[in-house]
């Protein structure tokens, strides 16, 4: 309707061989990128159309997000993304990805995200600006939408802290430890990786974060990987054109069929600025090993050795025990 | 609606420093790419919505499109797509291209684009197969898209003959002649150019072909110029995965304010293929170039040395008259 | 160590389908364009260490290299990088690259590259700033980084005087002759292919001068070809955003098993720069034909025609044999 041409958009797209490892897997990072990228344009559109100071919408926050299905090279994406909520400096954004199979026209949801995204002055980067209120069709959406926001708005304070860990590079790991399988990547950020502020889209980082979790989980069971979920990530800073951004992950956990990796974005402003080297993001990557047929495969249990390696692997079972806890209970209700 | 679905899509995408040049304006290519994106979606959608034999839609044809209003870097491109007439072996697509300057909220129509689809079998890519038929809500415009079905026919029957021209060197070229700003580059074909059946899609062809004839306006006016209209194009023979392709580009007319250029593409099954080069597609793009407040500026006249490159001249102005003719014949029928 | 955060890097990416030819083996090119960047961003990082004016390191010149075994879609490509030796003006960085099959964990050396990188000052592109001294763990490693840096600065002076010839275009050439595979490409310089000073990557450039070697090769002996080595490239000139750079590769010499491709870059500053065309850079690539086992095939013969053709043969052949005759040296020292 009407309404929906502010408030929402659709977008489609073939997935190509690029966007896929070997087995012809769409990568998660991929979904990642479309995802945010719907959600920047309903959210910078939105945030504009009330006359005012122009201004770009920034990631702040995504949701930990399941990848429900794999998508294939040459299936068609269908991401659909709505406004659902509006806080004073806030827009959440619900964007749905289905996979569609246009030689039999087969759908299948692939994920459902949800993305918090704030409104930055186009003048002046760290002025944030008023959002104009959405419409309800319902009072209990409002309510709904605004707990949402109180729950997101704690995570994000807690999570503040959990930066400034550095991954060290180890000399012969043995197979199987959290040193053998860490990984890190290089990326001198582009002019068309960024917004037109000039910093780096949420997505691209998402894709890189993605790559290497990728290659972390590869190197671990060695054996065709696919992202199965994303926590929760806060985007605390920005990271302006021409940073080169080191993108850093390492196993913290396994289950019998999943790996839990962690993963960091450092930020070097390296020209022109006299700032120091700076956490920019960090988040968790849970991936399964997939057989030719498609099935889980059983992931080779992690080799902890350091007190903090052991640390974390109990701090990953523990989310890994929390979400399935989570999901059971989801299930029960729907089965009622 | 639920009809919408099968035959209707819509797409978007914010535009990046590397979908434009310099001065900011997105090439005409990457307008071309993503319509040509979208129809193959929807034919495809639509040709395997009955059961029978998968099939890809391959392009066949795109009529005369006219770029009616530059889009620039940070705008989101809004393509929406739509059939809208089936024969029995082909199946035509209406695209709207609308640019959306997300932070003031202004659209306007960049183009209106035609395009004729061929349905090619999985299994066999030499075999049409039929196209189920789409419902029209009123019998006249059946019998409009069987009119526009028979038009093209006929110019896709004329043209195989044109083909066979080639663009032959020229040594220490005086400026403004022909040989001066002829340009031709060659590009490997890689999987992410090319459809489910391995050839490349349409609009990777009409990509390059636009970035040619960039250069060649470019190097004949010096100054900024942006893409004005492309002629239609057919697409006679398929270019596979791994030929080389060469896109090579001259100048064939010159009005006050407008320049006509002829591009071919040619390809080169180089490896493991008994074939020889051929011509897989021709067509003629105007340009025009742009003040930096973007005002058409006056352009040098062409200079014409061979008997070959006068008649192309001449059967230029023909084209540029016709065309010239026609709008104002359209103009008045939109007054009256 | 802490030492090495600002002299070392090192980081792996994921080769995709995109990053090859059709056989699987990734381009030479794209190799060259990663090392390029690591060497770019670990001297830029190094040059802005200490405080002073902004600056971004510039590639100057690359060594010889040689591609030790090829590497595969899916497979991941390990680049490290270390700052080697500093002149005053410049900065030596040594790259080597692994392939790694995640999948059987098995790692392959694939090249060793040293590349010459210069600090311009972000204000004035003009200016050439001071390189801060890197600490050396023993004496000798100066004194062989002061060799190197002579004797490389001696041959850049040398091959400031090669440049000046150009590929003339020849009508219906006959097979296996020079003027049969020679080809060119141009290409629009856009923002991605640009530092933050706005001239080209080095690596960008290598990377477009492969693909038109790659493709000489393969119209010369029309089989999968994989870039065997390359000559030292000076690059005595910085290519502008915004220039078209035309690409020319011509066969200069055959050996048994091997070819010899001479490659050519043109600058031209087409809109609003006084400035005529220059030659930019120019080198040599040798390639090897592969069968589908990956052995190297026998090469047809080039055939030449022109006393300058014969001339370039027989300089081809003295380079070949001098390569031949310095990798027998090396094998009988290490072997003794």
């Amino acid at each position: 309707g009407r309404d929906c041409e502010l408030s929402c958009a659709s977008f489609g797209r073939i997935m190509r061989p690029d966007d896929a490892n070997i087995a012809g897997n769409v990568h998660g990072g991929t979904i990642l990128k479309m995802i945010e990228e719907a959600g920047a344009i309903i959210s910078t559109r939105h945030c504009n159309s009330q006359a005012g100071e122009p201004c770009v919408a920034a990631l702040a926050r995504v949701e930990r997000t399941d990848f429900l299905s794999p998508m294939c090279i040459g299936e068609v994406a269908n991401v659909s993304a709505e406004i659902t909520y509006t806080s004073r400096h806030s827009v959440e954004v619900q964007v749905n990805v289905m996979s569609e199979n246009i030689l039999t026209g087969a759908k299948k949801l692939t994920n459902k995200a949800t993305l918090w995204y704030v409104p930055l002055s186009l003048k002046n980067v760290n002025k944030v600006l008023e959002v104009p209120p959405i419409q309800y069709a319902r009072k209990e959406q409002e309510d709904e939408g605004k707990k949402r926001y109180e729950e997101q708005k704690l995570d994000r304070l807690e999570t503040k802290q959990r930066n400034g860990d550095v991954i060290l590079p180890v000399i012969n790991p043995e197979p199987q430890t959290v040193g053998y399988s860490q990984s890190s990547l290089i990326h001198l950020v582009g002019p068309s990786d960024c917004t037109l502020l000039g910093f780096v889209h949420g997505g691209v980082t998402m894709k890189l974060m993605d790559e290497v979790a990728g290659i972390v989980a590869a190197r671990h069971c060695k054996t065709n990987i696919v992202t199965a979920s994303v926590d929760a990530i806060n985007f605390h800073e920005k990271i302006k054109k021409g940073c080169v951004i080191t993108v850093s992950g390492r196993m913290t956990f396994t289950s019998n069929k999943s790996m839990e990796i962690e993963v960091f974005v450092d930020a070097d402003p390296f020209v022109d600025e006299p700032r120091e080297r700076y956490r920019a993001v960090s988040a968790f990557f849970t991936y399964v090993s997939l057989s030719k047929e498609g099935k889980p495969l059983p992931v080779p249990q992690l080799l902890t050795e350091t007190e903090d390696e052991k640390r974390r692997f109990e701090e990953g079972k523990g989310r890994y025990l929390q979400t399935k806890a989570k999901r059971q209970a989801q299930m029960q209700q729907a089965a009622q």
